[in-house]
């Protein structure tokens, strides 16, 4: 199979492609920028939409659903947000085709919208004009809603997950009577993508607040997690926003507050998206192909009963059947989502065992069994981890009886094990730059670089116009120490985080 | 609560609009003909959805996302599909706008698309292109592929759930190597729709074909599951199309068969939508609100701790609290989808008990538990049964020992009565029509009217032009004997049903 994957070394941005490519998660569509995402990259979409709702309805929210459409002049009430997104929108002019005979399908002219219509880049606008109707007063907030959508940004330049005209992705937008309650909302749910990061996509994370020349439009602040890729280079993989009263004030959102005071309501908004498909791709994949974490993988086990003839083949099939039995049985717990492991009995056996072996090693699937009449004679089975490749991550003559608990508990361990080792390279990678010449070194090289940076946005753009590095975020657990801007020697509260990203 | 709804017998459709603003179910939008699907509609139209992904994945398919954006070209290449959608097409033409300081937002004309993209009013022509790519042998069939999304309809008379411009739905997409495999899975879905239907909405459909003047656009033939609603209207609820090759011929998509040869492949499509929220309410609900089958209810029981002050609520509270763990205890089954038993404590103690349960009656809670300081003394509450409403569903004394048995017990009989009472009601509005004069008496009536029909379009049109009815479909389970049309006496192979329609 190896030879389907160009090695990390050799190219890595074409290692993602193939990977993406040969594991069978999305493809490039005919229509620009827009992705085909396909079985096995939906079911990872599914796993990841099952563990966050979750999250969010434990933290209180619940999930409505918004137009796809928004006439052009909501987006006009909020500058910053319509100067944001203008350059990437796709505009609905017409609403009618003309299908005649003898004539080509054509757009009809006699159809045109009398306000066009922007299919949403993201959905504060229309949000906000709805909240209106629905708050009045105190009694109704906080208003705690999420929405499972597609959404489209006009890219010319796309990459599969990372960067695509239309991506799916969920919009938290929340309402509240105070500042505070909106600040700490922010807080909350930038630290619950945190543990989604965290505990199910094994990725860690970096959690802090953008610098101003990197929030989103419309924002007072925004803040984000930030992990690093296996290249080095950073991916933004979440981001948390507090809006102040911006977008109250933009559609009237008013209140009457416990003192019986009209007030505009506080906002946050917080997103995530099919992005995260990229970086879990690039933290933890190899040159053999994906590696997923067992709570996000939807097969968790593939069995493989060998043998050279049916009177062979029969006592491994049945072997792997009772296994297969045994581990869905497992009672259904939180790592599994409630639901029972997932196995699949692999039956090729016009094919080579080898090919068989990397055919699953190339799709992420975390453990493998093998059964053949060896095996059998001893009543035992050979388990592969996926995330230790070859035969060190293998082991033989595993019993059969016990088997299934073993595979449970080696499934818990694999998923420690990637955040384990996800963290050290980051930790390996991350450097202190104590003057610019030494920053302008470090960030030639992969990873984080931490540096002191007088707040200005002149002299981020300055950094990034010279080095290509951006501030990731200010993070929230770095060192404390003050200290003076590598490039113009102003004051510097504490180190922020540098690094070329996605 | 009654005064908030207009009352079925005064005016249907106004009661239905009541029911859904007064439930939180969904709201129109200010962007003609979307709606907003508030949180208790989007949470009903969730469990439909696991309901039904259930079901699919039982059946072998998998999901999978295509784009929302589609050529003109492509909708152009199947000429019965362009025809039928082109005049209710939402049209993308640009996409880029301009915001400079100064000028109002606008559409940046320089930014117009090559070729207009539609946003998809179903995908089938998205989809066979992409298929082109992945079917080269009977190996790679069948392909049994489903999508969970949004499409848009330009519809200029909207009705909250039964039709609006954008629904969201779920569009199967399968290919196959032979007609026979395709007509197999077109049958078999339409019956899984009927099974949804029954088991989970109990609502009892008809299942059969749609006459030729009610099939889908690129269809060879359409089966449908179709509803009777309270008022005697019918409900298309689920349709499943045998697609024949004319999507396979149409972007070309052709694989080696067994015996070697080339071959066009086969296909099937078939969708439900948030239109089935609307069936649903028009099933059960009744002038106290909403009425929803315990395997779709959000929340399944609320229970009502009463006492007029502190003293007396402490042990009501505590009771329900008790009661609540018990129920969210019992193990996790099919009927409840694999997830507790939903409870809410109502603390609402500021207000009179009866708006208390009145506003769980507004929203469709099965079943309401009352614990006060008389039932506590008898170590007892009170239990009522949303579908019965008043005091013939109240059992009072029922002991709160055993009671989280007693109510799990209730809500599957909810479940079964709720199917036996929409059966009953369809039965006795089902008439028979034995000449057309008959037939233009019944059709004055509400409900199905079943009539022998020639077969054709001209007939079928008269009919419809003359009394507003349509065919419905041609029962699969109807009485099988042969007749002569009631308008023109030509031989008529087993009655059809007709009825007016949403």
């Amino acid at each position: 199979m190896a030879e389907k994957i160009t090695p990390r070394a050799k190219d890595y941005p074409q290692w993602y492609l193939d990977v993406v490519q040969e594991a069978g998660l999305a493809d490039n569509s005919d229509v620009r920028g827009c992705m085909v995402i396909k079985p096995t990259g939906y079911a990872l979409w599914e796993k990841m939409q099952r563990g966050l709702d979750k999250l969010f309805k434990d933290t209180g929210h619940v999930n409505a659903y918004f137009p796809l459409f928004i006439p052009m002049s909501y987006l006009a009430k909020e500058e910053e947000m319509a100067e944001g997104f203008a350059k990437e929108c796709a505009v609905v002019t017409h609403y009618r085709l003309k299908a005649e005979k003898g004539q080509p399908l054509h757009v009809d002219p006699t159809a045109k919208l009398e306000e066009p219509l922007i299919v949403r880049p993201t959905s504060e606008t229309i949000i906000w004009k709805t909240y209106k109707n629905w708050i009045q007063s105190y009694r109704d907030l906080p208003l705690l809603i999420n929405q499972w959508a597609n959404v489209v940004r006009w890219e010319m330049r796309t990459r599969l997950f990372l960067r695509t005209a239309e991506f799916l992705w969920q919009e938290g937008h929340t309402a509240h009577a105070t500042a505070k309650e909106a600040e700490e909302e922010t807080l909350r749910m930038v630290r619950v993508y945190q543990q989604f990061a965290e505990e199910f996509m094994a990725m860690p994370v970096l959690v802090g607040p953008k610098s101003d020349g990197q929030k989103f439009p419309g924002a007072v602040y925004t803040l984000c997690i930030e992990a690093l890729m296996q290249d080095g280079k950073a991916l933004q993989a979440g981001t948390s926003h507090f809006l102040g009263q911006n977008f109250a004030k933009a559609f009237d959102v008013t209140f009457t507050n416990v003192d019986n005071k009209i007030e505009h309501a506080w906002a946050t908004s917080w997103g995530v998206s099919t992005r995260l498909i990229g970086g879990l791709i690039m933290t933890h994949s190899d040159d053999n192909g994906l590696v997923v974490p067992p709570r996000l993988a939807p097969t968790h086990v593939v069995i493989c009963p060998l043998g050279r003839n049916d009177a062979e083949r029969g006592p491994s099939i049945a072997a792997a059947e009772k296994l297969a039995k045994e581990l869905r049985e497992i009672p259904r717990d939180d790592f599994y989502g409630y639901e029972p492991i997932s196995v699949k009995i692999d039956t090729m056996f016009d094919k080579q065992p080898g090919y068989r072996y990397a055919e699953y090693e190339l799709r992420g699937v975390p453990v493998r069994v093998e059964i053949g009449p060896k095996d059998i004679e001893k009543a035992a089975c050979a388990v592969a981890r996926r995330d230790v490749p070859g035969k060190e991550g293998k082991q033989f003559g595993v019993p059969l009886t016990g088997a299934a608990a073993h595979i449970d508990a080696l499934l818990r361990d694999i998923q420690k094990s990637l955040f384990e080792k996800a963290k050290k390279h980051r930790e390996a990678t991350t450097r202190t730059a104590n003057s610019y010449d030494e920053f302008k070194q470090m960030i030639e090289q992969p990873g984080f670089v931490l540096a002191h940076w007088d707040g200005t946005r002149a002299t981020e753009d300055k950094i990034q116009e010279e080095t290509k590095a951006t501030i990731r975020c200010i993070p929230f657990d770095g060192d404390p120490t003050p200290g003076a801007c590598m490039v113009t020697g102003a004051p510097s509260a504490k180190r922020v985080v540098f690094a070329r990203a996605y």
